[in-house]
């Protein structure tokens, strides 16, 4: 019966479980991505495409491509033939707006999705779906769009190119030819079908059943008429979690049957938890002590960072060195210390016993309290108005230039 | 299991079944109105309550209320009380844009609702679902709206006051308050509730699960912020068939716990089929002979109509009289027949067999040709602009008055 299914998964602890509510791997041990790709049917990014990024874009890729953050894909060699042929593409993102306060797991698909944005030169939607969190999370409609807005902020202090970027929120912007794009998807996926996708079960609402059509549709140019008219056939590219993979996978599933173009996916391994030993979940809002907020002091930061890796004694991390497999300031320091030479002297140094915890441990809080400052500052400078302004539907004149 | 709700309803033959996409009586004989209202939980339109419209209206009660085709009602009973006390209420009606020519079935509640509107001066919202069409007929959405429009033609020809009248299509209208109030609704309904009320099944698709929603909220005055600001507690009256019910159970039952006042209902029984001996089912647009098309011409009423309540000779006719009981034409005279004396005089002559089938064909062959006639020039009359002024989203100044 389709309608057990979501107890099916969960039960059956020898498969990992990812969907948008939750991750957990296999036994409690670590996601297995190269398992996942297989699951999904998705692709991964290999050596050949990072390097023809680095060709079209003529800029160094990303860190987060450098180092396999984003790892897999769908599509997005045919993203890249089109380019090449002169096509451009529009980039799709968002974010549920369930608390005040990002992590920098938050910040990770918006910091890649401005780099994406700089060297593609393409425009780029933003959804905030204050509309899913009311659902999921029971917030009222309006604390649900005040996180809305307090998130956007924080987004765009990303350093999103205005003239470039449309930021909405579901309760504002659904309607008109978005609403009828979510009509046309609903059509085409049975109840059957979404509760084997995302696993939802009866004594769940009718608003989480609704909800899928809503993220599919800025995967399509129609949905936002007011930016991309007459371009229905514009390639659409979204950089996410891969979490966020199974509302892609259907609404690839029905993009034919409507008409329209298959979004493409660049996707994310998830950012690792502060206290967990390796990577088996993502970061949690909701306990504070594993992950660092874009609101936290230099000493917050300085007592959250737990290093783990290294040896009882410094005898014997001198002698055996670090277990860089399981140390997570190491993984941070992979995730946010551009200098490839400095990470790999760390690496070495550390993992042979050389360089001492203590000494790992000051060098992320340097790089995290540095990031969290200048976005602090970068915040602190986002007006409302300039809210207004990435928030105003209007047409984005120079968006392809 | 829940998932199962629509096939045990269904082949429970021994239950009637009416929902807003069937109408089975048990056993394939007679609805029975009674027992439907015990099953519904709602309450019958009784003498005492139409006297009470008479009193407070200083009008004639309309011929519908007078001769039982509006028959039964939720809080009717308590809007009056408010009315009386100087309370306004709104009224709210709709209709599904399924086929491009009305039939008489399909006029009966705007027939009444313009009564109600001109006896009680209240402003009226009309409701055209071509989302719902679109997703329960297949019909693409530039088909489900151009029947919307044209089907608003039909409407406004009944007569509406454009002053305190608001006619809009889901296509063009979700959005704003109107969506937040249908995320707030879908909240508080479960898969496995929205099964029991409405029959779903797995294997129908997600936009079926997303509708009641839409079909709800306009229950709720905050939908139309453009018509109603500050007046969140103002009434709803809802004049619908009794099919219609469950839609508005669903809306009754989570209105408190939005903070809104449950919507007062007023529903009628079903419109017999020409062709039915008794009243088991509603008309159908999918069987032209079935009913009488506004767009039918003198020719075609006439051919359409035939008596079944007469004896098979006019011996045996004049002997014992004709059934009224199961005759077509004496029902579609006891809806249409303005004049009470003349039906009065009709049932008895005809019934006890004075009167013979061919005189009661003929009569209500005047009848109807006069109606459709009018009707037809009334909507010929209807220009695109007066559709435009209808559909405006507008305030209404004078709608109260």
């Amino acid at each position: 019966m389709e309608v057990d299914k979501k107890e099916e998964i969960a039960s059956d602890s020898s498969e990992q479980v990812v969907n948008p509510w939750e991750v957990s791997a296999k036994d409690g041990g670590k996601i297995d991505y190269d398992k996942l790709i297989d699951q999904f049917g998705c692709q991964r990014l290999d050596e050949s495409l990072i390097d023809r990024v680095e060709r079209l874009t003529s800029r160094q890729p990303h860190v987060f491509l450098r180092r396999g953050v984003f790892f897999a894909h769908r599509d997005f060699d045919l993203v890249l033939d089109a380019y090449e042929r002169g096509d451009k593409f529009y980039l799709y993102t968002g974010r549920g707006p369930s608390s005040e306060a990002l992590h920098l797991g938050h910040l990770i698909p918006f910091m890649f999705t401005k780099y994406l944005q700089e060297a593609f030169k393409v425009p780029l939607v933003i959804q905030l779906t204050d509309d899913e969190k009311c659902m999921w999370k029971n917030l009222s409609v309006e604390e649900s769009q005040r996180l809305a807005r307090e998130n956007a902020k924080d987004i765009i202090a990303c350093g999103f190119d205005v003239t470039k970027t449309f930021i909405f929120s579901d309760f504002d912007y659904v309607g008109g030819a978005f609403y009828k794009n979510m009509v046309k998807v609903a059509k085409c996926v049975t109840l059957n079908k979404a509760m084997g996708i995302f696993g939802f079960s009866g004594e769940d609402h009718i608003g989480k059943l609704s909800f899928p059509p809503v993220q599919a549709v800025p995967s399509f140019p129609s949905s936002f008429p007011h930016l991309f008219p007459g371009k229905d056939k514009l390639r659409c590219l979204i950089p996410c979690a891969i979490d966020q993979d199974p509302y892609f996978r259907m609404t690839r599933d029905v993009a034919p049957r409507l008409g329209y173009s298959k979004p493409a996916l660049i996707e994310s391994s998830f950012f690792p938890a502060l206290q967990a030993s390796g990577e088996n979940g993502k970061m949690s809002a909701s306990d504070p002590n594993s992950a660092i907020y874009v609101t936290d002091t230099a000493k917050d930061i300085k007592n959250k960072i737990c290093v783990n890796g290294g040896q009882d004694s410094i005898e014997k991390h001198r002698e055996i060195g670090a277990n860089l497999e399981v140390d997570i300031p190491v993984k941070y320091l992979s995730f946010f210390l551009e200098d490839d030479a400095e990470l790999e002297h760390i690496k070495k140094e550390y993992g042979e016993g050389r360089m001492l915890t203590g000494e790992v441990k000051k060098r992320l809080t340097e790089v995290l309290t540095g990031m969290v400052e200048r976005h602090r500052m970068a915040r602190a400078a986002v007006t409302e108005e300039m809210v207004d302004a990435f928030m105003a539907v209007r047409p984005l004149p120079n968006m392809f230039e």
